[in-house]
């Protein structure tokens, strides 16, 4: 069996979901693939905390460059967050001829042709399912078996915490600021939740996804951006009223052969697909000129679902990189 | 740029939109992959029927050996429908070095292990996207990055021509046949329903997801099924009465390291995602322990969608075909 060596930056929460995803399926991914993938070396600075996965002392490091330098490790899994270091260390490990794996949809985002044209000169694989959806695999579908498409539209529900908030708002009729703050109690929204209730996070996996599908990148910060904190319980009723049903949308649209963007709160009709999208759930939404309408659904965050796309990834670059071996 | 040589049997309905989807979006085709794909041989009896796309009567052959035979020709796309020749056919285009795609469930669920082992026997790419959900890209997810999971569970609303029986009788309190009998004239339900209604086709695309996610190949034949031609209106109220929908549902499920499996109509509660699928659309819901619950859905039939995912399998084998030009 073909060894591939990892090394893995950051063992946070997604860090750590993905360690397990590879621990517990190991036996599948051997046998589906016939590849034996190793963590081998991990930049943590915490190497304290109970994780409930097997990591032996000799794992950790604190020095990036001991990864980069490795030349056993042929694949960097970033799961840092944030845009930098990330960034730079992505492209420092690709510099090294290692590909790259992220979950990380700002540092992407902010960073996409930096980091593309980067794993292009140096000859690597570059994947970041999860930076958008989590565990849905809707940027694999995208850019292989639906590419014999033209696509017209691609709308997201593409935040749990807002999805989750306006679920509430709208199932039992209450006030944002109520449902945030026990939002915030359950875990399911940061004690700050600028990023996420602002829009900050669905223009940061819009700007991803429209670089994919029309092949037009456009930075985060020039996607015009409108949070949830303006929705009030009467706009929710209101769209009720009229068979709708207010969710956080990212949407891009080619019309008359330009892209039209944005990150907005919309009124769907209760009979969209998105619209019976709730709480945490994801949902991608697109629509090609041959396949017609496709929807895709799952969930967007979390240790677990986030590992197995990250994981999914590793998995088909190391099977490009044993083909080679 | 790079050119690859296509061979099609079959320029059906499903024939036509897969030519249709290519020549459309030839630009859009040429510009992501870099290769000029040409369909230069068809397979087809009735050369004179009108179909809206470009063909000249020099592709046109009545002999399947002159598209086996020709050394340029790298792909077959088999789309003629029914088991035989079609799988032979197939098999036919492996042993003469030919990667093969197609949309033929029947053939497929029928033939598996001697279609995917004279695949690899020859050294050549078999893939059949289109088999199952149509234009829904479900096979590439479960067989290349969802694979980083274990598989416990996948529930599908497979066949559309039932679904649209059981909302139509649903949404408005009809009977069985009187929406059959609107269905066949609509287009929706063929002349002779059997294959539909029985659950035949259902169980011909359970039987190709079974050997996917689960490894294991059942012949459709041992596959328990049971159609909808004795769904009444009144199972249907009562259904409705305990919050729930009746779907035909196509079902593998580990249990106890066992896989069960079933093609049967289901009482599913209103908040499951499959049950808010309706009229023609199908939809496939997947369960793994990594990824948690997801849901793909669009459109499981019509020549365009299943076009789009013939092409895309073409275009998915044609990229590995040119990186060893």
């Amino acid at each position: 069996m073909k060894t591939i060596k990892i090394g893995l930056l950051g063992l946070g929460n997604i860090g750590t979901g993905s360690y397990k995803t590879l621990e517990m399926n190991r036996d599948e991914i051997e046998k589906s693939s016939g590849l034996d993938l190793r963590i081998t070396k991990i930049l943590e600075k915490d190497t304290e905390r109970k994780r409930d996965i097997t990591v032996s002392p000799e794992q950790f490091t604190q020095d990036p460059e001991e990864i980069f330098n490795d030349p056993d490790i042929q694949i960097v899994i970033e799961l840092l967050g944030g845009i930098e270091p990330a960034a730079t260390f992505m492209a420092e490990a690709m510099k090294h001829g290692k590909s790259v794996v992220t979950a990380n949809k700002a540092a992407v985002a902010a960073n996409y042709e930096r980091l593309t044209n980067t794993a292009k000169e140096n000859g690597v694989m570059f994947r970041y399912e999860a930076s958008v959806g989590g565990g849905i695999p809707i940027l694999n579908a995208l850019t292989t078996v639906l590419k014999a498409n033209k696509y017209e539209e691609v709308l997201g529900i593409l935040n749990g915490t807002t999805n989750y908030i306006l679920t509430q708002m709208t199932d039992y009729g209450l006030d944002y600021e109520d449902v945030l703050k026990v939002a915030q109690e359950k875990g399911f929204a940061e004690a700050d939740p600028t990023a996420d209730v602002e829009g900050i996070d669905c223009a940061n996996k819009l700007s991803i996804l429209m670089a994919l599908t029309f092949g037009n990148y456009v930075p985060p910060t020039q996607i015009p951006t409108e949070g949830i904190t303006g929705i009030t319980k009467q706009n929710i009723k209101n769209a009720k009223a009229n068979g709708c049903r207010i969710k956080l949308i990212s949407s891009a649209r080619m019309v008359n052969g330009k892209v039209e963007y944005a990150v907005k709160p919309m009124e769907l009709p209760e009979t969209h697909p998105l619209a019976s999208v709730n709480n945490e759930f994801n949902a991608i939404f697109v629509k090609g000129n041959a396949v017609d309408e496709l929807m895709f659904y799952g969930k967007g965050a979390g240790p677990l679902p986030t590992g197995s796309a990250v994981m999914g990834d590793v998995l088909e670059i190391a099977k490009v990189l044993a083909a080679h071996m």
